[in-house]
This record gives structure tokens, sequence and C-alpha cells, in this order.
């Protein structure tokens, strides 16, 4: 399958929740399979935090995969020989869409701590616009998982004609404290590095030659990907050296694993995208605007199928059944809620796909 | 109560458990109430991670108490008019004993990272030796919680005869990797700021001008003090300004809890005890050095009074389990295990003390 990154720049402006404008702004996004000539095949996946529109495929046979590629190709459960998949940079990433990094068309600078603050319902409408550029106008089904999952939740209640099927997973109704306490830990550990100089770092920079804040940042996402009983299972108290007991910086087996997917992450992902896109997920609640959360999900006319993980420690399953039932509550009979049995927390939905991609795949041809 | 904080210089080595030597060492302590002829009514408490040897009573009317002031005093749990209280600061901290900002008496310069690595058991090993200098050779009752916990637990096996009774509190027997996880984001955060300067910071200088990377580090250590449950109690998603929204660093309560915490712990703690105490914890295994938990478990004479807190997401409450199981199947019948049911999280054993002082009232008194 090849693999083409496209972008399209619109000169309209995205009218932002915050009262502010992007004007123009860039969205970039990939696509697998074929459009149908009703257009009835598409489906859309939303990124999560740290995600790409990179979702499925390989750019060169030697590259890595997309990030739910075991998801989605060509016979998999999104099967693209069947279905035209659309993944979407989000507004404020890294990737290619507009973001805190992009230049600003009137200074032809950055726009840095200037960016106006996302919300997910930006993103969502920004998808929309750009979806209605490619003539598309409603879809088959919308899938994401954790803030990709937030987008989901969010198409379903801003559009409610939109998509038939909307599956978030991983997810929630409203940002927890747990997780804003979480980000403000990685948000301080990151501003604590003098490196970030007001956000006008140099990008290729701070890539060779590291950035510590950001790094540690991302370490403290991990006290939410993993689990306490993930972790156990998966590290232990194993060390790397034997002889690293009685250093102060031994290396447990958790503390390396740490250490390297921190320090890799700043060669690939950028620390004002990381301020504002777990801003956005602090902000975070479908109700926002509505008179309640009742009011909100009352106005989902797609089927829900909500997938939850019961090891998942940032967005606990509790959070989505509590969405089931208040859909329930109020009369609503086209959502469904599966709880995946599943130790390792919140990362399951990328790294455990084998445990519900059967289900995806009876969802979206209707057999559930 | 007046209290006083005395300290005691010992010129002899104190043996380390990696293999290396403190010599001489300061142990710094607070004694509350009378020893009575036979030294029979000794109670010794023991701190946790950032807590220090006062553990109850005010120096000055105005003054904050001591971290335990709810259980020990005059008519409380650990009625003071009966027992005679000594809570000793651990070597490494910063409030008196050894620790690495101590100076080199050599050199005449702080130690900084040169400080050897410091265990539990050579924590407890020094608080022994400051005891046997009081003439205390055997002790009614050991007590702590979480790092605390830890050193009662090795006081029980490293010295089966010292104390009649040991309760260890909001503990367990070796730390679990999310725990080492969690130190490692604490550390990662505090070395990312260049303030740190390998540990050669100027101490009041810090407290002046603030420690963005500690007051980080000291944030992430909320994530296992407050369970989430416990989180979403305290602040839900309560903002402390209407207008934060859409500032990037609009302030939730939660964000402005922990800023507030964060920011105010570098005028109290000291950097380099963050680290030493932290990988103190990180390393501690009661089994370390023992064949296995049972064959160090097998040691222990004392009473055992176990007791967890249902809403510990730091040391869950079967870890605890775990060694009172594990006792039993030795045919050990001087064993009990309490949860308390809380949903606060691990810092209940500072902040519900009054949900155990009954417990620890009995189990002094016999009565259980």
């Amino acid at each position: 399958m090849q693999i083409t990154t496209k972008s399209i720049d619109f000169s309209t402006p995205l009218y932002l929740d915050s009262g502010r404008i992007l004007e123009p702004y860039r969205i970039t996004y990939e696509t697998y399979g074929e459009l149908d000539e009703t257009k009835s095949n598409v489906i859309v996946v939303c990124h999560a935090f740290s995600g790409s529109h990179h979702a499925s495929g390989r750019y060169t046979p030697t590259d890595k995969p997309g990030w739910w590629d075991a998801l989605i190709g060509d016979g998999k459960a999104v099967d693209t020989t069947k279905y035209f998949v659309v993944c979407i940079n989000v507004i404020g990433s890294c990737y290619g869409s507009t973001g805190p990094k992009s230049e600003n068309h009137k200074t032809m600078k950055p726009h840095g701590l200037k960016f106006p603050v996302i919300t997910i319902r930006d993103m969502v409408r920004a998808q929309k616009t750009l979806l209605a550029r490619l003539g598309i106008f409603n879809v088959k089904a919308i899938l994401g998982g954790s803030m990709g999952g937030m987008q989901a939740l969010s198409f379903a209640v801003e559009y409610p004609d939109f998509a038939q099927i909307v599956i978030p997973m991983a997810t929630t109704y409203a940002t927890t404290p747990w997780v804003i306490a979480l980000n403000k830990v990685a948000q301080s550990a990151l501003l604590a590095d003098p490196a970030f100089d007001g956000g006008n770092y140099d990008s290729e920079e701070i890539k060779q030659n590291g950035f510590a804040g950001l790094s540690a940042a991302r370490m403290a996402g991990y006290l939410g990907y993993i689990s306490p009983v993930g972790m156990s299972g998966k590290f232990g108290r194993n060390y790397v050296a034997n002889d690293g007991l009685f250093e102060l910086f031994g290396q447990f087996e958790v503390e390396r694993y740490l250490d390297y997917n921190g320090n890799n992450f700043v060669k690939w992902f950028d620390p004002l995208s990381f301020l504002y896109l777990s801003k956005a997920i602090n902000i975070f609640d479908i109700a926002y605007g509505y008179d309640s959360l009742e009011d909100a999900l009352s106005r989902i006319r797609s089927s829900l199928c909500l997938l939850s993980f019961k090891g998942d420690t940032m967005f606990f399953p509790a959070e989505m059944q509590h969405i089931a039932r208040t859909m329930q509550k109020l009369g609503k009979e086209n959502v469904s809620y599966v709880c995946i049995d599943s130790d390792y927390g919140h990362d399951a939905f990328l790294v455990e796909v084998d445990k519900f991609c059967d289900l995806v795949s009876d969802i979206l041809e209707r057999k559930i």
C-alpha cells in the first residue's frame, strides 16, 4: 500500500471555541483505500495526544508502521479493500496541521505561546472542514482512542447526522482531576527546563541536543499509559545491570524504559504542541456549552459503541460506562458498552489491538 | 508540651549496605513524654520520605504541629502521658541527621553526589545505634507509614527481639515498578532543572529563588499521594478563576494545589535528599540479603499489625495483605492485617488519623 501524506491550505477562517480565529490554516492528512462512487465507505480515524495522521502502512519497507497499523489495512479489521480511511493531524499538533510552531503569516515567525488555546471541538471542526473539502459530508464510522476518542465523541455530539457509527475507546466524557494532575506534572517538568525559552527554542536544535524537560514530561505520561499492574508484569523489579543497586542512578528496567522513551520523544514531538494538546485534554468536557451531560448526549443519533479497557488507569472504565448509562437513562437504544479484559493499562488501545479488532470488524459489518 | 530537638554526634563508623561507611555522623531526633524507670514504655515512630523527626507538638504556639500530631500527644492514641515516644530523622534526609548536604569532615564541603546510597536498613541501623546510646535496647512498639512503614518492617526483620509490637502502615515488602516509575519521573524533572548544578546548588539560594525542577518533582509525588478518586472528591473540575478556561496555563483547582505545594516544597526540602531517599525507597526489598520473602519474614517475633488503606494507589492494600498471608503460611500467629476504608489515597495515613487512631490505641493497650 503506497501512502501519501497530503496537506490542504484553507484561507477561510477557522472559528475557535476561545473566540479567536485561525486564518489561514493548514490541515495534513492521510488516506488509505479507495473512496467508492457514492462516497459511502468513509471511515475517519482520530489520533491521540502524541499521534499523527500516519495511522497505517509504512512510507518505506523499513519505516515504522502507522500507529494503528494492526487495525487498519488490507484485510484487517478496518479493511482498506472495502473502506476509505482518513486520518487527519489535529490542529495544535506538530505534524503538518497548523500548530504553535507554525508560522504566523503576518509576522513570518512561529506563533509560539501566542497560539490560541485549542479545544477538542476545534480539532473536530477543522477535520469536518477538511472532509467537506474532500466532498465528504457523512461517514460510515469514526474511531479513536484516548484524545482520539474525545474527538470521536465530540463528532457524535456536535454533528449528529455525520457518522453512522462512532467508536470511542479508552476515553472519557470530561477529563478528571487525576489526568489534569498528570498533565500538570508533565507541563511543570517541561517548563522547569530553561531550554523551553518561553517557547522560542529552535526545533532542530532541541532534537539534536535533547530537552530534558520534555523527556521528563513524556515519562510522566507513562504513569497513565501503563497501569501499576501492567508495570509489574512488564518490568518487575528487574535490573539492567547487576551492579546498579548502589549507584544513585542505578537502572531498574522500568527506569531504563522511561529514559529511553523520554529521550527519544524529543526527536519526534514538539514541546509547544505538548502544552497545547495537554491543555485541550484538560479542558475537554463533552457537556461544555450544553446544559448538562444529558443535554449533550441526547443529541447523539449515531450508533455509539463505547470500548474501555479494564486496566485503564488513565481513563477508568467507569467513565465510559457512565456515558452508556446516561444514554440508556435518556432512552437511547443506539449505545453499547464493552469493557475489554486487559491488565496493560491505557495504552491497551494501541498495543492490544488483537483483543478488540474482531469486535471493531463486527461493529463495522453491523453484526453487533 | 515543650519540644526540644536533640542531636548526637557519633564518631564510630556506621556500616552501610553498600559496603561504604559513614564516619563520623550525626543523628537528630525528638522525644515526647517521659522514659519510665524500667525503660519499658518506649515507642519509636518512623517518618516518611519528606517527613522529619518533628512528629508531635509545636515549637511555638503558632508553629505548624508535628506531622503525626493528631496521633501522638497527651491523651492521644499514642499517649505521651504513658509512653516515651522517639522520632529520629533518617540518615540521608535534610533535617539534622547526616545527609548529602552535610559537610564531609575531610573536605569541609558538602558530600553532594559523593554521598553513599542509603538503604532503609541503613536508616534503621542508625536509629538502633541512637536508641542504644539513649540506653534503650528494646521498645514497646514501632510505628510508621510509607517509608516509615518500611523502616518499621525492617526493624521487625533485622532485630526480631527489639520491639513487642510493630505497626507498618501504607507500605510494602518490596517497592513496585509503579512507585519506581513515579520516583523516576520526579527525579528526571528535578535533574532537568540546571539549578541542580550537579548537586552543588546553594541551599539558601534555591530557597529564595525557587527550584522549578524540585517543585515539579514534588508534584509528581502527589500522583501517588492522592488517589484518582480522592482527587475527584477534593478538586473536581473546579476552576480557580472563571476566565482561565482559554488561558494556556489556566488553573484548575488541582493545578493550583500542585503549584502551591510544589513551590512551597523547595522552602523546606533538599533536592539531594530527594534523590537519595527516593533511591532508598526504590531499592527497598525486605527480602534483600535473605533467600526469599518467606525467609525474611520468618525471622519476625514482634506482633506485626499491618494497616493499609483501601484507596492507597501508591502502596496498594494487596501488597500489605501479601505480607500477612505469607506470615500466615509460615504458621506465624503474631500477625494481623486491617484495611481501613478510605478513598483519599496514600496520604490517608497522614490526613485521616481519626480513622485508625482508636485501632492504634487498642493495639498498644493490647486489646487487639
